[in-house]
């Protein structure tokens, strides 16, 4: 039995990649006849998009296609709605979805573009969804991919991957957003592929904080290359698989954010790296890095699962002032690097 | 039984890669009162080197130990070295091999630095050096990892991974070259650290043309894990193993060239996505990329172990003039995009 096209889609969260990815699957349904509704929470970010077809604070001059609108009022956006795509800030993921529940159509899917664990639960964003909706594991799914949001609003190619244990479904969204220049791909771990896009943030802050030190592309890739391995480690013992962490979005998600200037979480590793204090970096971006807000929680469930995450570790000790970055860089190193040599 | 320590190490080759491993072993061993003698095929390369200790023709101001001299005869480097590192260019490996052979002492270990298959017989260079000069597997071995020269000579901290069949052999060679900003680990795998080297230059040339060509990092660091998975599919199929591929000598050094400015691989693409002819690039270029030198006899080592290799495939076809960079583009990106979806 295949599933029925939606009627509407609701895109939850106007953000740059929410806005991105709304256009996406403007532009995979435009001749489907299915419309694409955005619910802002700014009533004149609505109104930019309604009426100009631009999100200028997220996305400059990128256009939007004819097909996307916007509320700021969340009933009428998810009225009619048989896929709801969610991009809020993770850590409020939860008081939001409380107050969208109950708009949600019967049956409805839906689909996490959120990357974080929920602190103090140390909750996936689709355990999240889960808990508060009470909806069976087939109508929750994740994407996740080497996707700089920037970069796809400018159409240039890229592939990505939607995970649902129900591959039928997984498929079913496949197919609502392939866009020329997006292809997505399935997959069943959902764990795997949930978890490469949050510890990819973690990863890419200490990336970032050997960048603000000045050191080069061999110290930074062999962070890359631990980093994987850590992020391996934790899926595994968590459940997920390997060839998850070794695909798009595990190593592919990874090697975009740590090797672009465009990742938030890449930007405010090399501010600490040049020697900035935490309060200093989230004063100068716009949006707080999601690896700074989720380190901490990343690493519990790694105490909490005996998996060693070193990189993860000296992380969160310099985000939390435990640790300097210059000791940081010794660390990473010298008693990091010796896990390799144990392995072999 | 611990082997004893060499009374002098020979490295045959003074590129940029060679003149600066002379450095790390001399910065290791320089307490040790071990030689270090640099085999130069120019005499006044030699000269230089032993007068104003530098060479400045591949490795500008950087200044070298005073326990490394150098000579434009392989009879004088060679006598007494009981090891003997080869970074001579892989294509001229065996005729060179010819003339050294005479001079290797009884019991020399030898360590090759090379990246590259020989054309004609598609062997990796442990296997030219086994042939030509009828040594066991535990006095040949390889080095390989996230090592762009310029940065180590820069003593940019880094790490790599020295194979040999005899793990105590491995382990004596690390030893020999642990320099402060330089940490060997050591890996039985031989030929997966060294095919690991190989193909990623390959790799490297296609990430270039992607980025000649203008596009992002969500592209380029799709055909980095494409890349990663095709080399392991074609190491698993010859007998090395997976986790080699997922650590330094695979992962690291593939993001590493893939990553730097300074990769002659990764600067050769990019002027071919330019646009440029082959010959140009060539012609632009103080020494030809590896990758040019060997996607053919990589390709021929996939089609005769029946391993599907497209992004290989694809540089070959753009190498000899069948496939244009253009086209290459939209290959990588659609039939070759498959072949993750057919996985799950």
């Amino acid at each position: 039995m295949t599933k029925p096209l939606p009627r509407k889609i609701a895109v939850m969260g106007a953000g740059s990649w929410g806005t991105t990815f709304a256009k996406v699957l403007a532009d995979s349904v435009a001749d489907k006849g299915i419309a694409v509704q955005i619910w802002a929470r700014r009533e004149d970010a609505a109104n930019e998009i309604n009426e100009r077809h631009t999100n200028s604070r997220y996305l400059r001059e990128t256009k939007l296609p004819a097909n996307v609108a916007a509320s700021s009022d969340p009933q009428t956006v998810l009225t009619g709605a048989d896929l709801v795509v969610l991009a809020i800030p993770s850590q409020s993921l939860r008081q939001e979805l409380a107050k969208f529940k109950e708009f949600f159509e019967p049956g409805a899917v839906l689909l996490s573009l959120m990357k974080g664990l929920e602190r103090g639960t140390d909750l996936r964003m689709s355990q999240v969804i889960a808990e508060v909706t009470g909806l069976p594991a087939e109508q929750i799914a994740v994407l996740s991919g080497p996707n700089l949001a920037m970069e796809i609003a400018r159409e240039q190619p890229t592939a990505s991957v939607v995970a649902c244990t129900d591959s039928d479904i997984a498929q079913w969204i496949a197919e609502l957003c392939s866009a020329p220049y997006f292809r997505p791909y399935t997959n069943d771990d959902v764990l795997g592929v949930e978890l490469g896009g949050i510890v990819k943030n973690i990863i890419a802050l200490a990336v970032g904080m050997c960048d603000g030190m000045g050191m080069g592309d061999n110290t930074k890739s062999t962070v890359i290359t631990r980093g994987l391995a850590e992020t391996t480690r934790l899926v595994l013992a968590l459940g997920g698989r390997l060839d998850t962490l070794a695909g798009l979005s595990g190593l592919g998600d990874l090697v975009a954010t740590c090797s672009s200037s465009l990742s938030r979480n890449n930007t405010a590793g090399r501010l600490l790296g040049q020697g900035l204090f935490l309060e200093e970096v989230n004063d100068r971006m716009s949006q707080t890095a999601e690896g700074i807000k989720s380190a901490r929680a990343v690493f519990d469930l790694s105490r909490a699962h005996n998996v060693e995450m070193p990189i993860t570790e000296a992380v969160v000790m310099v985000l939390e002032g435990t640790l300097s970055v210059e000791n940081m860089a010794a660390r990473l190193l010298s008693r990091e690097l010796k896990s390799e040599g144990e392995r072999h």
